[in-house]
């Protein structure tokens, strides 16, 4: 006889985590413009750990207990004075993060962990590591829920897409699927022949590029530029080994 | 110069309308499966006024006040005991409900439409009246959230592709769409070609077959048999003059 179904869920939106029962699920966190991708980024480039937070406040209360630690914080896109650097994934290159820890101020991606964190597990997502990701989510054998990080605690279309597209990759692999999981799928296929113009017509997108950012945009759109899967081990998330 | 543009946009669950100033906008409440395909039927077949709350327990206080009050209720898809009839939209007919209050138990669309009462006007739609409610939309030159009552609080495929066949008659109308009504109106526009075989798939149409009422789906597919617009007065959904 063939195993149950695994559950392949997906939240829309961090409003939307008390409709799951988190603890059933390993967890994947999505935030993709820009928190996720840096993340994704910053640990394939050797980061000993980053450490995600609320507050610029928080991000200052690590520094004066950890002097060595690097501390990245934006706000209106411009890096906060006194910080090392902002959220651009630029700023997570190996000459600037390997082997260090870095405070990561980001309000979307750090309210969908800590709402999240009875998980079985927490690891995080984007285009950067897809394939790296689905192909280790295939192999726990348990219910997988994508957590969109959304915008401004609401739906936003990159986040759901991504969604979809490691939906795209487990899909046939014995998962059921709930209802934002077949749109987030839907969705993704529709979007996925191009999908910064997919994704150029979002009010998010529209925001970002006000912010002069577009260069970080199509960065965190680069597929499978990085295979090491970012997981949360206590308040730090490390590479997955 | 063109007039700025009002807003269209679309609340996804009913635990996403905080999200939302309502007192902006004009409220359109979805619970396509079967609600607020219900009323939009039976006040289209002379109903005086649809009442819908929460609890069987209310319904059973109104008709205590109101014994010419017809009742309506269901639990598992049964007619609850001394109850006049379930929420089949068949149970709407103009010989049953002509002229009629009808007290109708519903959960997710009364919760849609106690969170957004503040809104600057509230009004019901469904497939069976999608062009009419359409056209009634395009000349109230205002801001337009169509809030989808989905299922437990959460996202749900019927709700959010009826939001985008909304949306399809709406858009080039000088609206301004936000990233969920992008999104519903791309999967309505895969939908379309056979709304029921694409809501086949999902988890809550698998749920109301086991409830047996196939038909009562089916029907609520029909678009355009009716051209009233059922509009909340106080605590009274009436015919819209």
């Amino acid at each position: 006889m063939p195993n149950p179904p695994n559950n392949l869920h997906v939240c829309l939106s961090p409003a939307l985590i008390p409709q799951y029962s988190v603890e059933d699920y390993v967890v994947v966190i999505v935030d993709i413009f820009r928190a996720t991708s840096s993340i994704c980024y910053g640990i394939e480039n050797g980061a000993e750990a980053i450490i995600p937070v609320a507050e610029v406040e928080e991000c200052i209360a690590y520094r004066a207990k950890n002097p060595e630690y690097l501390l990245a914080a934006e706000r209106n896109g411009e890096v906060v004075e006194g910080f090392d650097f902002g959220n651009s994934p630029f700023s997570y290159t190996k000459e600037k993060v390997a082997g260090k820890t870095v405070v990561l101020t980001t309000t979307n991606g750090t309210q969908a962990l800590h709402l999240s964190r009875r998980a079985k597990r927490i690891v995080i997502g984007s285009f950067l590591n897809l394939t790296a990701l689905s192909l280790w989510l295939k192999t726990q054998n348990d219910n997988v829920l994508l957590v969109c990080a959304g915008w401004k605690n609401n739906f936003n279309l990159e986040d759901t897409i991504f969604a979809g597209a490691v939906i795209e990759q487990l899909k046939g692999n014995n998962f059921k699927l709930d209802d934002p999981a077949i749109a987030a799928n839907d969705l993704y296929l529709l979007a996925k022949g191009d999908l910064p113009a997919y994704l150029a017509k979002t009010s998010h997108s529209e925001r970002l590029k006000k912010l002069g950012i577009e260069k970080d945009i199509a960065f965190c759109l680069n597929v499978d530029i990085t295979t090491s899967i970012p997981v949360l081990e206590g308040e730090k998330l490390v590479r997955l080994s």
